[in-house]
């Protein structure tokens, strides 16, 4: 199990197997050219620790079918259609299917002629897979059900909206370019029809989150630079430590992958922008401009949690969110976070309907997520401004490691 | 007025003079850096021949002053802003406002660090600007309403949502980064605050029409080129004739401008997946893969209505999109389209929320627009896979010339 006071020798050496697998084709592709493919097949799934690329769609599925049967059968038929529109060809053909002219097309066709353009496609397994919430174990997995994919508590001031949250499986589909997003979730629905139904799905305009040191940071709608601490795919000792399942932390199917958390967080944006910059900086615990923690002169600097103002306060307030967030103040705890920008058209009440689409992966959720956001959810001075609408979580297992292998696959033989 | 049925002499000669001030500085800028700026000033407004960039955040806005002198004092705060914002400034000071450190900031700063990316900010006056629903006439504008800015009839089979369409102010927001176009709607919100109030926003992920010869056809969500016969910047007559209002059109505040139509159009994409190609591509009547006119072999040979097959059938079929919309059938009527994909999340059965953004320019609804859609609505062979589910009517007035100009001012003057 993940220690996460001073885990540090131990995740190391847990994880040293999966650290000989970690996808390293991403890097080169995506630093180089963002039209380029990401490789498929690896002992991750990709969309993790891939530098986050600019857009998102987010799509979440309930398993309308109780036949396992037809839902391995799907999952073998996403796992290939993944494994082409990745590499930036169609998920099948558009014309004519084995011959048959009446037949609808494999592909949608909206991204012919367009680059991979940095694709991922990323996969995970609700709860409710395991057991629906009538306790029905409708796949006879419910034993496989890891201890950390444990439901999350109910957290102060969330409203969460049941219609947007939860889902028996998700794809988080990353791109450059959003066309080739759409049409990878689209096209996982078309061939899902019968089998799932989708649930919710969110669109993300702009990252927020770099995932790699080759990334600059960018900015969330409060426009603080967001991410500034967040976990980095050239930190593989802490990534063993702190986001990659290790043998021995739960079910087998699990080991090398990672749990993800969203949460759909409304920002108040307007009552936001009346507030002013000195209240907004005290309330993030940095500086707007150059994203320095208070007291502090660069954006990478250690925040020193101890400095005091020229009256005694402390610079970083105590209530300030990169203080709550901090590690030094969760046992350690971090995620790798990769979360995205949102605009939904306008709430009816003459504002912008906006905020952050948050996604972050983690080795344990309960000591991870749960424990940071018990803590911001009662003590952060950004609540006031702040809803969060929506909640997911999933386990999302190890990559595929070749033609012969699918989503999954350890979990359902 | 405009005569559409052989009206190119006319045309050419009534819009001369605004010929020469057609917006020059945007084709280069575009083809060659999608980070560069498009310049703010000119004859007509940028954003409507300016080649389309890929993302788009449009806004609706109601007015809920009464006071002509704060409406006013508003467009001249939004032109400044806006001439700013698309050069690649910030909307104002980020810090400090005139040394007042408890003011809240004038720039959101989301955008902090972007370059201009092409950016265009588009205003337009609907209907309701000029006498509201109740037939009040606020701002002593009513006389001034032009006669093609008729209120649009309700077309066969619309859906039209009433809290999503209209408006009484729209503001288009093109760029090549769409947290470029969020950051700009979202300050001329923040900065209307008091004066309006968003009705409605969309946004749009992905260009489906190409304004330029320099840009290839995109394709829209049927996965179909889309836009292939759109007017073209390089088309000056034809604008002239098509795009532009000229003197005499109507009152003197439109000449130079133009009239916008939008409509959110739901695409029923999941039934769509379920027809075959063949079925698809009689609906439109081109080939999906290269968008060529069924019975031609290239995207932009001239579709030839009269041809017919082995079977003696029209090879575009009667109820074609492509030759009901064809200006053959409409008495030369054409249109100037900057429509955008959309996703907005799931629409609660199971199905994704998707379509088109129409937008469309032109020198007269009542003859362009309104003639094809009246033909459209009623025809279509594709009205069983869209619904119409918003609408928007506005006069767009001719370009900013200069810093002591600003939008709308000769409307109010």
């Amino acid at each position: 199990m993940l220690g996460l006071a001073g885990a540090g020798a131990l995740g190391a050496a847990a994880g040293g197997a999966v650290a000989m697998e970690v996808f390293d084709g991403a890097l080169p592709a995506q630093a180089n050219d963002p039209g380029a493919a990401v490789p498929f097949y690896g002992g991750h799934q990709a969309g993790i620790i891939t530098p986050a690329q600019d857009r998102l769609h987010f799509v979440a599925f309930d398993v309308i079918t109780d036949k396992k049967a037809e839902l391995v059968e799907l999952l073998q038929k996403w796992t290939a259609a993944a494994a082409r529109m990745t590499q930036g060809r169609d998920a099948g053909a558009i014309g004519a299917v084995n011959g048959v002219p009446e037949a609808a097309p494999d592909d949608t066709g909206e991204a012919l002629g367009l680059p991979p353009s940095g694709l991922t496609l990323t996969i995970g397994f609700g709860p409710t897979l395991f057991r629906t919430a009538e306790g029905k174990d409708r796949f006879g997995i419910a034993d496989k059900r890891p201890a950390a994919l444990a439901d999350l508590p109910k957290f102060a001031k969330d409203a969460l909206q049941p219609e947007i949250s939860g889902g028996d499986i998700c794809v988080q589909a990353c791109a450059h370019d959003p066309q080739i997003a759409v049409h990878a979730v689209r096209n996982l629905a078309r061939i899902g029809f019968g089998v799932v139904s989708v649930r919710w799905s969110q669109l993300g305009f702009g990252r927020t989150s770099s995932t790699s040191v080759t990334q600059q940071t960018a900015r969330n709608l409060f426009g603080f630079k967001d991410g500034t601490a967040n976990l980095k795919a050239e930190e593989p000792k802490l990534l063993d430590e702190q986001l990659w399942v290790a043998g021995g932390d739960g079910p087998d199917w699990m080991t090398g992958g990672s749990y993800m958390v969203t949460r759909k967080i409304r920002m108040l944006i307007e009552t936001w922008d009346r507030t002013s910059l000195a209240e907004q900086e005290a309330i993030i615990g940095r500086n707007k401009g150059e994203g320095a923690a208070l007291g502090s002169a660069k954006e990478f600097d250690e925040p020193n949690f101890d400095a005091t103002g020229s009256d005694g306060a402390p610079a970083i307030a105590r209530d300030a969110h990169v203080r709550l967030a901090h590690q030094q103040f969760n046992n350690g705890a971090r995620l790798l976070r990769r979360g995205y920008n949102f605009v939904d058209g306008s709430d009816g009440l003459g504002r912008l309907n906006a905020g952050l689409f948050f996604i972050a992966y983690q080795r344990d959720p309960r000591k991870q997520f749960v424990a940071i956001q018990t803590r911001l959810s009662r003590q952060d001075a950004l609540n006031e401004y702040i809803r969060h609408v929506s909640s997911g979580l999933f386990a999302c297992p190890p990559g595929v490691s070749g033609a012969d292998d699918y989503w999954g696959r350890a979990l359902f033989v």
